[in-house]
């Protein structure tokens, strides 16, 4: 009944056509099987949040200077006091099988080429320490908190023993809610991921008659803010809370031992209905200062949707679908070369913004166009 | 000339392929008749308001917290004193045996299945003692107040020995307007609901030459404030005012003896051009407090439509539309489901938006968003 | 090369599925010539405003009130003084023998028949003469400046002793521009108009090279404020101004001996690219006080379309294509129909909204939606 | 593998469906070869701020003004100094020839038949002394600042000796960067031009691993502010900055030396993502005060559009692509026509708008409309 999700032969080169980042996600739907396509171009629900993190781009506008001197300058950035040579990183994305026989070594491989760090998923096709095993050490642990706290620090204590250098703890998605587009085109995820090949399952928890197995069963086992202080507490990795959309949330995260947040909406695959990431980076970096650390994540095409991002507030962005698409093209091939085209877009932007540095571009003027027009920022 | 209505074949199992209760939606023309399903889809006029109805969902975002306890909540709200396990009732629709053979009686069957309340419409198919015959007995009557004072005194009468418990006096229908769209399709009202079967019909007001049949004929048997007055006096039933989109109107309405209102535009059935309904939750819900039992009704498709509704300022919410093609497809089976489908999507809405309560619904935060945007609330 | 723009015939009878005015716009296509339909149905230009004057209605919505006395009410006003039994008037359409083969006569009838005022343009297909010696008498002259002041008081002389009560002078059409429209279709407007048929064609003002046969041309013979003092000072009948869309142009009007003003944009036949009518009518309103009595004109189709006009400052509405377009389907009969029709749905909105009389419809609320939602009022 | 880029055969007469300045570009497809179309038409990237330029005029109104002396008025305009018959001037459109064999000679005629300036392009199909040769003397030359000064100086020289009276420093574009849809259509652009064929290629600036080859490579070679500076004393001849979005850039440009500015996103061929330059011409002029020359460029498609940009701030407006579409559709009499057209046009809408002078223009009251009504001026 299920249709197989083996992953179409992906190139080995990189085509011809493609000639900006974007052209990943435009190729993708040739690679994937449609299946997992609509699952991975989808979002939760009617994907409607999905739909407006990529529209809000389109409402912001960058406005141009000229003959400014930018000959000096480059993306280099510090993220939470790490020097990278440019903002780009590679979000969490799980079971990268799916995508490409090489599955998450391809793209962590990619992350090493395009001088960036990958971000493996606890959901991962390969675990942890296979991902660790291949070429590159820029590499952050994203972590779903566990049930059982004895499973949770037992997955830390592997990261920080396969050498990751900083953890990301997904908040946003306690429980998980389908897309109706993926469940129509008979999407079944695959089985267990690797990592947590070994714990045993926790029973759910109980529920009388009458009370509710979303409110009272499921989100029983979900972590709270005392799990973040607790979990900053049992290592001495950083710790990055990833699924903030509200600025008293990112206050909270870094009251609980907090390196840095992201803003996110999960790609839209959490709560349909919630606004786009871009719309909230503004307001959250205005309550949390110059000074804290913020990544930005949800629907980067291209250089100018990076430009956008930081000038409206972000340190620097990961790349989730687009990252799963270019895998889907042309593996590692396609993954670093989707970085590259990537920089390359944000450099020129930059350029003609008249921006030499990261810092310029954090001051530089986002105006609104189209229906964003009469927002109230 | 005329087509006939009787409804298709509904299934007595739930379809494989709903996953929502939206689906319902979706489902519904192929279990009714076109002219049944223009006139139920339709409106009045254009069906602009109709269309605008659901629209405005689209324009208001909710913004997701994180890692905040919930387990502990529920759906539980009070409505007007009276405990309920979810907010969740179902509105007054007419003519139910136009949808299903069981008409009335399956639909509150569905409700007692749900643990809600059915409101019975003076134009069911059955009487209101029929319905009150079937099982459960959470039930409320929908009045319309009729030309002559002894024919609703005796309505009421009926539905308080049949155990009704609340009345619902919709006002905002002193006049039948079609929709062009029905028309169009030779939807043609049935004869005469069982409820007034036995009433002596009133002579239409006279009116003279150059006078207006609307204006100066039907509303001259329309009710007026001071109905709802004395018909507060003619009961102990509380008395909700169904039909209110402006704050003075709520206003009277607790001044004349309503135990709470109903905002709605009437589905869009009546003044075509009237905005819509969640478009003027927020203002009516600031005008008159936090204590005034305020329900919505006007488009509620899924969790996350109730928990905007609720969010800006209803206490509960009316299914309409959603009941009819819910019990077009399977019967109470399918209306008890697509009960339970809102009130499930409702909880992964709140588990996502951080909030235990429908307390904390309401003070959550909804952002404008699309064509909204430049709304002043 | 030119197409033949007889009419087609209109029918005896009114048409079976013409449910409300709109529809008669709806039919028109069918019998018109498509080159004629063209030209009507356009503006000037791109037609870019004859489709704003629509698209206006539809972000305005009107906020439905319940429960009010409105039995007594009625649609009775008074326009400069004269007592009428509804607001909607026959604006003037030139050369309304394209239409129907009754001409002008035709609408004058319907006028009569639906209590009416019929305007008879300056260009109409018959002479003045003619249209008054039809029946009914309630009739007003609209008035196109000519060069030549002798054959503008001329035809003010012809238009007194021809038992016209009120002059309409439209000043917002100096120089005739084109719709590609309707170039495209091939239309060509008929020749030159009954009641100029005698008067010498004065030459054209002779420009030297370099000058702009528009400007130092055309526009040399065009009319000023003062040739509406002399006007006024040429006749005791009353004086509209047809064609303000600025407060100061109508404060001017009243100063220079004007008895009111038409907000139009000629139906977007002059300058495209001008705003909807009723975006302007609440700031001219606004500017010029309650007494001053103000006409509105511009894309009328329903009742609900004059309400709004009415409510946002409005005393009574011109009805132009529309006019034509009943015409041409089913004459007087059409006409008069119509008219019937518009009141009705008037007369429907006034009760859904809660209004007695045109009083309450200038003091109703309006609010914006959709894409009107960010304007500033 | 390229197509060729050979003009189709251009018309030697107006082709009789011309009826307004805007039908050349909806003829041009006609007239060139897809390739070349799609690079006319296109911009960068996407085309998102090619298309926003012109979606832009249509946001806003212009508000009609009646019976105003406009019949001594025209559209006699002083340039910085200059006095000019009209405000439109012919952009530098670079490589003409792709559009007519006659290339820049034949625009060049077309702005000497039509009374105003040909600012002949660095990027011509011939050289500035050969277009020097054609009929007529108003010209000013479009300058790209060289690598090297002494082949900028060199250019300027040869401007000087050949009766330029202008030069016009295009700044906005450091980079080229490509249209995708041009792109896709295997356009290429034709070899070095004419003007630079002499001077020895600058070798581009080395970059050394780790570098950008945009930042630190391509805009080392890039020219500053206190280029401009450098420029201006090497010349008598009037400086314009072309390419300013930016107020502050404004101020730069008069404070370094220029004698004006031009407003312009470069028609949206360098940073896809930049804003409409109509939504920048107000901000620009309120800062720079009513005194400093401001030229428009962006999307002019009609009389109107002029109107519009003359309304909100400019003194006159650049042609471009229309520039292009024209010469492509009918050669020189084609572009002088374009220009006729667009006279008359703006004549028009100065009558309809009340305005005897472009003075009067600037005073003219513009409202936004549709989805621009949301925006903050």
């Amino acid at each position: 009944m299920t249709k197989p999700l083996a992953p179409l032969s992906a190139l080995s080169s990189i085509p011809r056509d493609v000639r900006c980042a974007a052209d990943y996600a435009r190729l993708a739907p040739v690679f994937m099987a449609p299946a997992l396509f609509a699952h991975i171009d989808g979002g939760s629900g009617d994907d409607l949040t999905a739909a407006e993190n990529l529209a809000s781009f389109g409402e912001h506008a960058i406005v141009p200077r000229v003959l400014r001197p930018v000959y000096e300058g480059g993306t280099a950035c510090s993220i939470a006091g790490i020097a990278r040579p440019h903002p780009i990183m590679l979000g969490p994305v799980g079971w990268q099988a799916m995508m490409h026989p090489d599955a998450e070594r391809a793209s962590a491989m990619a992350a090493a080429a395009a001088e960036t760090c990958f971000i493996a998923s606890t959901m991962s096709s390969l675990t942890l320490e296979d991902i660790a095993g291949s070429k590159g050490s820029d590499r952050w642990f994203q972590l779903y908190m566990q049930p059982d706290r004895a499973v949770t620090r037992d997955l830390v204590r592997r990261a920080e023993a396969a050498g990751y250098a900083a953890l990301v703890v997904t908040v946003d998605a306690p429980i998980q809610l389908p897309s109706y587009r993926a469940l129509a085109a008979d999407y079944e995820a695959p089985a267990g991921p690797a990592n947590l090949r070994d714990y045993p399952v926790k029973a759910p928890a109980e529920i009388t008659r009458g009370q509710s197995k979303i409110l009272n069963g499921f989100m029983r086992d979900a972590p709270g803010w005392h799990d973040i202080a607790w979990l900053a507490g049992q290592t001495s990795l950083p710790l990055w809370i990833k699924g903030i959309m509200h600025a008293d949330d990112g206050r909270e995260a870094f009251a609980n031992g907090a390196a840095g947040i992201v803003v996110s909406n999960h790609g839209g695959r959490t709560l349909d209905g919630a606004p786009s990431s871009l719309s909230r980076i503004a307001a959250i970096r205005a309550a949390l200062g110059d000074a804290s650390p913020i990544l930005f994540d949800g629907g980067i095409r291209s250089g100018t949707d990076i430009f956008k991002a930081i000038a409206l507030g972000a340190d620097a962005v990961l790349i989730g679908r687009l990252q799963a698409y270019a895998l889907a093209v042309a593996g590692a091939l396609g993954v670093a070369h989707a970085i590259k085209l990537l920089r390359e877009e944000l450099e020129a932007c930059m350029a003609l913004a008249g921006c030499a540095t990261l810092s310029d571009v954090r001051a530089a003027e986002i105006v609104l166009q189209g229906q964003g027009r009469g927002a109230k920022s």
